[in-house]
Parts: structure tokens; sequence; C-alpha cells
């Protein structure tokens, strides 16, 4: 199975990691986002990994095309931008970034070297990077969470830092209608158990009164009626509005 | 094991959920990300799980403290702001939300509402949610990624739309005085390859001059060397320069 890369990126370096798992989710995590420059510093079972192959989910181009080194100064060789994922503060003067910046400081980087040489360093997955292997970096990515639990699988953490940067040349756009049409939203705003009890009040008054042709029609058209309702956010005030509304049309009390 | 959660945000609803690691895992992302509401559907193998509880990594919190519903209307009858997460495009006429735009819409429908009563939902391993489910949102969450391999875990499904949550509410510095310096980049910047073999006549020669009083400070000052040359940004040109200053320093060729 062959996938088609939609874009040149930066590489991501495994170092000595443990588990195969890790290798082949990171591998998927990469191709989710477009990259496909994998570099294994040493992992601890060998190369191949049938593990790896495994896990990454059809992610195989990433896997056989992966290149294996000994050491990470050899691996980052050509690289003229690496940034190191670390989760400890390491005190070495070296700029802290966010998987965010991280993204934003590839795309400057490579940009002003003319071709994409950047590559994000991960080391194995108890210890972390050594200070030397950090030494060699350019600047450090500390992914911000829950101080108070903040450990983060090895997949997961490039899947954050490799969507940020996939966003960053593949930005959609915002939606500032909808958001600023819920900013508007009233307090009072209906939950969804208060539309629903409205929409069974519409269902039951409109299979009462016929309004269904075919029970082939009524879960479409039922279906409908639930997203223009939803569209609407209304407030409980106005589902009190809906179900007289409707009691009035149809000429009967409602009871659940 | 507790973990204290440091902020309210959105209920994470799974549907129909099948494998108990999905479960595990996605409990995990959510600490990370400081979200504790997890609200199951009907997961295929019961509850409790012996698979979730291994699988989280320690979020136990979370897993303990998950509720559970037969369906969505019930899951998120206390909602009144729902995403439902979908691969597919549902022609539905509801806001499509990529990860960060669904954050955006929680938090100022949140803030709009005076209180957390936001929901996203996430279907099944391979069919996802069904349309009668997908009506029952307010907006629909895509996660825009690789057209040629999108497929993606719902762990790490929640992964990316719980961590854009966080960072709203927790922004850091975005390091623009590093990345200024590296859009003024030259093209010829020095590749690692490049300042690994300055570092080594660099050391060479301190080594031959006895720079070194003991063999136990000589790690250390190599790695605080190795800092403040990563830091430099040095051109192929600035290490031609720097070999030559120390040559002369030293008074020997170098050779490797």
């Amino acid at each position: 199975m062959t996938n088609k890369i939609t874009t040149n990126g930066p590489a991501i370096i495994l170092v000595n990691t443990q588990m195969g798992e890790n290798i082949g989710m990171a591998a998927r995590a990469m191709l989710n986002c477009g990259l496909s420059d994998l570099r294994l510093v040493a992992p601890r079972d060998g190369w191949p990994s049938e593990t790896a192959q495994s896990t990454s989910s059809g992610a195989l181009s990433v896997i056989e095309g992966a290149r294996l080194y000994n050491t990470v100064a050899e691996a980052i060789a050509d690289c003229s931008f690496v940034i190191g994922a670390t989760a400890r503060d390491r005190d070495m003067m070296k700029p802290v970034l966010s998987p965010e910046t991280a993204a934003h400081a590839i795309h400057v980087a490579d940009t002003a070297k003319g071709s994409p040489t950047s590559a994000l360093v991960f080391g194995p997955e108890r210890a972390g990077l050594t200070n030397e292997d950090v030494t060699c970096c350019d600047a450090v990515l500390t992914i911000p969470l829950n101080p108070d639990y903040s450990s983060l699988n090895i997949a997961q953490a490039v899947l954050l830092v490799a969507y940020q940067w996939y966003r960053h040349s593949n930005q959609s756009p915002a939606n500032t209608d909808f958001i600023d049409r819920l900013a508007v939203t009233d307090k009072d705003t209906a939950s969804k158990e208060e539309i629903e009890s409205l929409l069974a009040h519409v269902e039951k008054a409109l299979d009462d009164t016929g309004f269904f042709k075919t029970p082939q029609q009524r879960p479409t058209m039922l279906n409908n009626l639930r997203n223009a309702f939803q569209r609407m956010r209304m407030t409980v005030q106005e589902t009190h509005t809906f179900h007289g509304l409707i009691k009035s049309l149809h000429g009967k009390e409602w009871k659940k």
C-alpha cells in the first residue's frame, strides 16, 4: 500500500525507542499529517520490526522508508534546525517551544534555508533524551499539559506537533459566523433534553395528524426536523412557545 | 491515585466504543488536557472494563468517574452545545469545525451560557456516529488531515481536540524573538554535521592544550560549549572562519 505524501516537512527522529508499537503509531501519526521522513536511532528491539509494521495501521510507506542510525549526531547530520522533545526543564538556555511555536519555527527555518532541513527528536519512553543529545538541538519542545498529569506517549507527542505543522500549511476557515452566533447565545439556551422533548411533541402531533405519508419517509423527515431545530439554538422560553404553538395547531394537550 | 483537575471543560462522550484500550487511552488524553467528564454510551464490552483501567496509564480518576448511558440523547440531556466527531461529510447543513475552531466554539458557548455545558461526541471505531446521532449535534468536528491517510484512532482524535481546548485556556508565550531570528537565517546556515566537525576540532585543540583540568569537568564543559555553538546558528562560512581561528590559536593543522 502506498500513500501519496502531500507535503515535505521535518524529519521525525526516534532515539532508542523501546516499543515497536510506539514506532508504528508514530509512523501512523506522521502520515496522518503528511510527514514521511522517519529516522530511528538504535531502536531497542532492532529493525525492521514486525510490531511496528502491524501497529502502523497501513502507514507502511513511512515504516519501510525509515532510516537507521547509530547516534543522534549521525541522524541529524544533514539537518540545520533541530528541536529536541523534553518534558523536563534542562536549564540549557535553549528556547522552549510549544507544538504551535515549534511548527511555526520549522516553517520559518525551512523557508529561510530554502528547503526542509529541520528535525524533531524524541527520546526513549521513560528516560527521554540525554542531556548530551539535547545539546545538539537548537531548541527544545515541551508540550504544555495538565501539570498534574503530563505524561504523554511518544506517538501522541509526535501527533500533536505533526498536526500543528500540518495545520500551518493547510489552514481551513475559522467558522467565525457560527462562533459569533454562539457568543450572543442567551444564558437561557435550552438543554438537549428540552429540545428532544419539543421534538417528541412535534413527532407525536405529526403522527396524530397523518403527516408521514409512508413509514419509509418518517426517519428521514424526523432527522431533517431535528437538524433544523438544533440549528435554531432555542432558549428555554422559546421551547415553551413552540410547545404552545404545536398544541394550538394540533388542538390537543401533549403528554410524554 | 488521584489527579487534581485544573479546569472544567466539555464532556467527552464515547458511543458504542468497541475496544477498552480506546476508552483507557481517551481517558489518559482527557486528563493530559485537564478534562474529567467522561460519558460512555453502551460500550461493547460492558463497564467497568479492566482493559480500560490498565491502558489509562494512571488516569483512574477519569475512568472511575465515567458515567454510563443507554443512548446519546440521555448522555447529552444536560448539555446545551454538542459537537459530533465525523470523518465523513454528512451533508446536514451543520457547521464543520476543526479542533481549533471547536475549542474556540466550546469556550464561547460555555462563556455565553455561564457554565460548562458542552460535549464532544465520538462514535464507534469503524462506523462512526449514526446520522441520527449527528442530528442531535449543533456542529460537527472534522479533523483536517492528509486526505490520502486520514484515519485516526479515537484516543488520538480526543487528544487533538482536548489539547486545543486546553491551550485555549492556557496560552504560553510565542517565542517570537527566537522565531524572528530564524527568519533572517541565511540559506547558508551550517548543517549539524558542520557544527559537529567544528566542535570536534575545538575539543581536540582543547585536549592538546590541557584545557580540561580534570576528566570530571570534561563532559559538562563540552556540553556547555556545544549549547553555545548551537545557539549561534552559524553559516557554513562562519564555521570555516572558526576552524581558521582555532588553528591559528592552537598553531596546528587539524585532521579528523
